[in-house]
């Protein structure tokens, strides 16, 4: 899996002229092997660090903790990756994964050349590693960083990656639905929400990292925030963002519910924001800056009479839940072919209420073909 | 908060005569400040890197994310450490956290003294920061490396960690009266799972990170792991070990129910094991070494005449949910007064069933306070 993830970045190394490299980000080993860690609670006590892989002469070796072989191996068939793993829990010796995963990575380097520039992503590379580059990696040596190198290649997204977005945006799908019932006057934010978190991970059948927002309208910080003791009074609003982690993968989405019926003001809001979302999805197609998209949606909410949203009008998925092309003031990105982006225009009136609704979709050749399925719209 | 822990520290690293030292493991951070980020979703997109905290003669200074800045505040509220924010979340320039993590830590190192050794976590500090360290301490500074220094620190508890352990020892509790109604045929673990949580999180009015295993007896490996789809059968054991992570400590906890009416050979196993856990409690006392607990524990199961467990025998529990003193074969740290320490005997018949039994506790003057209250009895 993610050959084609690795074929983009031995290419752009190949073209830097650089035949070795050590990736340290998290988001790069995903992207680049499809391994991941469960983040639910937190790094293993039994880590030496964050996986690593690194590249020699378009092979690439992905470093990884005993206990994560099994899933490790589940993701890295090809000829063109391999895996080693080091010792992590042991009832025989204390724990010292740090310096087993360096001993991991010194043997693996003794296998290379011994000279030769060196692309380092120093960012989230720890020293303790780094100075095993330094021991091994001939003086001689220069390290190049290459931090944020991947994020560009990221961008649009293979068939298997959006397969597995598809997936994640069903499983979303499938919450939204548990949240529309689940919105009711009496019920706390909590309260719903483990109820739409519940129905996803049944529906999946394990446990499933899950964001990311569930706010009442009463909160004077209405935009986002995670679910508290809040309870739904009628008539109040619920802005529900939901993304799941499915395969390494992110989606993401958003509507707004009402516990009972939605007053005139609400009502007018919403449709507003529907209005909106539409005319933000017409937007997009390939060339399109995405400040463009940002600038215009913005104006349709000024010009509608309601305070501009002080987020972001969208931002790409993938291994992160938002990644390039942020679709935001500056960024003079243009939008591709093959792009996966969300879309999310809101307004707030702080303490009163709030309205968000969110969609993801495939930049396709000629606009857009909207992946998310969940029901936006009023009661 | 954390004033005590901040003082242990201090004496440590004045008697190694080191007047500056750069914090940057995850669990240092969280013991020294009670500066916690939630896990759940892993880290945020916005981070520059974990947090770290800078030391200088006596003083403490936390560098943390700007939204979380908040999270921060309520924690840090002493003389003797303060809070630095570095621009995470933007929308009118890229994001760009590493460089203003860098340039926060950059700022903090420049108002102290430039030269004199200082001590680094370099198992979990990142290349960007130690390059700022080397750029602005003087080249004639020697660095240290202090990993693991404050792990037999954080052994004793201080009276304001053990009302967390005791809040999340409640917390946890309420999870397993939760699991033992839950635990029917015709239920699946994630069903099982799904339920626990619920009632967890609606009880604590907002997300809790949840631990560790809820596992089937027909599993192969039936020891332990995440919920799956696997459907309970009438007789069947479940595992479900459970911990919960609130103000930034992890408790733990196990208990084995069955769908249904156990049979006899469960009923005896079971039995065992709450015997094997009686005993294993009635070792604990100040003064005895962690590797004979560990020992008396695996004899006594393998003289009622049963698999002895792979794992450990227990462990203590605190920024982590596994840290010293491990009870464990090789371990000859001593118990002292203020540890807290989980104890987990159990017995595995793979595919068929298994039982363990978990308590937490503290270390008291002459034996030790059990803090767990789950049920843990046949049904």
């Amino acid at each position: 899996m993610h050959v084609e993830q690795r074929q983009r970045t031995r290419a752009l190394l190949e073209a830097k002229h650089i035949k070795r490299a050590l990736f340290a980000n998290p988001n790069s080993i995903r992207w680049l092997t499809g391994f991941t860690m469960p983040p639910q609670t937190g790094p293993s006590f039994f880590l030496g660090g964050p996986p690593v892989v690194w590249y020699e002469d378009g092979h690439y070796t992905l470093i990884v903790l005993d206990g994560q072989a099994g899933e490790a191996a589940g993701v890295v068939k090809d000829a063109d990756c391999d895996v080693v793993t080091y010792l992590g829990y042991t009832i025989q010796q204390p724990i010292a994964g740090t310096e087993r995963l360096t001993d991991a990575l010194r043997k693996t380097l003794s296998k290379g050349v011994a000279n030769g520039k060196v692309a380092v992503e120093v960012n989230d590379l720890t020293v303790a590693l780094w100075q095993v580059l330094s021991e091994v990696i001939s003086d001689k040596a220069a390290t190049v960083p290459m931090d944020g190198w991947l994020v560009p290649l990221r961008m649009v997204k293979t068939q298997q990656e959006l397969t597995k977005l598809r997936e994640n945006f069903a499983l979303t799908e499938l919450g939204h639905a548990a949240a529309r019932k689940a919105t009711q006057a009496g019920k706390r934010e909590i309260d719903v929400w483990t109820e739409i978190h519940s129905a996803v991970q049944q529906a999946a059948g394990k446990r499933v990292a899950f964001g990311n927002d569930c706010v009442v309208g009463y909160r004077n910080a209405n935009i986002g925030g995670w679910p508290g003791d809040l309870a739904l009074r009628p008539h109040d609003s619920l802005i529900v963002d939901l993304s799941t982690l499915l395969y390494g993968y992110w989606s993401d989405s958003c509507a707004t519910y009402y516990a009972g019926a939605p007053t005139a003001e609400q009502v007018k809001l919403h449709q507003t924001i529907e209005r909106a979302l539409d005319y933000a999805i017409s937007l997009v197609k390939p060339g399109v800056a995405a400040k463009t998209i940002d600038q215009k949606v913005r104006q349709f909410i000024a010009d509608a009479g309601y305070p501009v949203y002080p987020h972001h009008t969208g931002h790409g998925v993938g291994v992160t839940g938002h990644e390039e092309p942020r679709i935001v003031p500056y960024n003079d990105v243009v939008l591709q072919e093959g792009m996966v982006i969300m879309l999310e225009p809101g307004a707030y009136l702080p303490g009163q209420f709030g309205v968000r609704l969110e969609d993801g979709m495939l930049v396709t050749a000629d606009g857009a073909e909207v992946l998310t399925k969940h029901d936006k719209s009023l009661p």
